[in-house]
């Protein structure tokens, strides 16, 4: 079973509390980790949730996101990439294990094209990264998300991406939710050895209840967090699990009925 | 451009039209081959069917569908069994090019076992469809459907499948709205050369509107429908190419104005 001590709390668990509400839910239930997102970063300010986390002996698993290159226009590409570059400044003044990359889908931009600016833009992303001791966790995202999140949907097209550079400066952030279908997913998951930066779990609910928001707590679905957490351990990551969940019945729970379920669930599932 | 000589009216397209108005709608706007649905072709008859097809003069593209394995029961799967050799049987009465086969998934059974079983169930029916003449269709569907539809989720996991039989006993039928998000998506269909029992097309929409009813008329979403069929020709596929569209809008609105804007965007688009 999965130790407490990896546990994290990814906030979109929680996304009705702020940057101390969540911190100080994970100090009452005993979670030793967490993982901030930009916009919650914001509303705080980035010297609080320094301080915060320190003074409660939270560890910071990973900041959410930068990416999202695909874009219409070069103006908008270029507001996008010195987001990222922001993004990655959060993350070294955090101190947080890796920067999570989700990278963009555009309607307006053909696929292959949407690619193209993904490998640039993290190309150019890369060298400020480095210079700051950031990490940069390339998560691919379901299929489902191709059009509108993310063109970069497989675990294997990830580890094409990030072996264009050294394993210490990018790798790839595994989502259970995002990975289970994979036919060939334990596969993929050993040859990611030496490149996972993160894990992520929540479960696949039968039936899916929506696409952005339809995520279920990990117990409720259909994906084996067990046997990929198992699997992610065999290929020599032994770092924090966070637990992401994107579900409006769940953001309407109180935090700390969230927070003991994720606890006991994690403990006894994962 | 498609010649419309190409084109197939899946009859899920006009999900309130009977076999009879779909077989006149055909002939009304040009369509030279339709793809039979077994719900409409029993409520229709077989032979009625078979009778006004030929009548028509129209060629049957496919039979959809068989499959639908995994289940938790052995009595459940061997039902299941028995209505794929139906299936089986129709096809081959309507002489049909293929039977498609949407492998199916269940909830109670973990996606490894339900892979299995899927194997299982295509072995026992290889030998009924071949004594009969009849080429099976494995239908991989998008990753999202994994845990209600089909555990067969890329068209390299159905290569692989496929592969265990003769070429002319078993091959693959690519959906451009199932398969347009792999980023490998070219180099697989090269791959499927010799194994492609059809095409179909339709478009992905963005935002995707729902997960089972979300699909689109071509033109109106972003999967590169042209770019796809261009590389299914080259490939060597020079059959018939479907349009299936699942769309509670398209439902809705009237079947002729349905079969008219579907051969406008089909020998415009695709």
């Amino acid at each position: 079973m999965a130790e407490i001590r990896r546990l994290s709390l990814n906030q979109a668990t929680t996304e009705h509390w702020s940057v101390q509400q969540a911190i100080e839910g994970c100090v009452r239930h005993g979670i030793p980790s967490i993982a901030l997102w930009r916009h919650k970063i914001k509303e705080a300010g980035l010297n609080v949730c320094v301080q915060m986390t320190r003074d409660a002996g939270l560890h910071v698993s990973s900041v959410c996101r930068g990416g999202m290159w695909p874009a219409a226009t070069a103006k908008e590409r270029s507001k996008r990439m010195e987001e990222s570059r922001r993004a990655v400044d959060e993350c070294a003044e955090l101190d947080a294990d890796s920067l999570v990359l989700v990278v963009g889908a555009c309607r307006e931009v053909p696929i292959a094209d949407a690619r193209t600016m993904v490998e640039d833009g993290l190309a150019a992303l890369v060298p400020y990264a480095r210079e700051r001791s950031v990490r940069l966790g390339l998560e691919p995202l379901h299929p489902m998300y191709a059009g509108e999140r993310s063109v970069l949907n497989t675990i294997d097209q990830a580890l094409a991406l990030a072996r264009g550079y050294d394993a210490d400066a990018v790798g790839v952030i595994l989502d259970t939710f995002h990975i289970w279908w994979d036919p060939y997913v334990y596969e993929q998951i050993e040859r990611a050895r030496g490149r996972i930066y993160g894990l992520h779990v929540c479960d696949w609910l039968v039936p899916l209840p929506d696409v952005l928001m339809g995520r279920g707590m990990m117990g409720d679905g259909v994906a084996d967090n067990r046997g990929l957490r198992e699997a992610v351990d065999r290929a020599g990551y032994h770092g924090s699990i966070e637990v992401e969940i994107f579900n409006q019945t769940i953001w309407d729970t109180p935090g700390d009925a969230v927070l003991e379920q994720m606890v006991e669930r994690f403990t006894s599932l994962v």
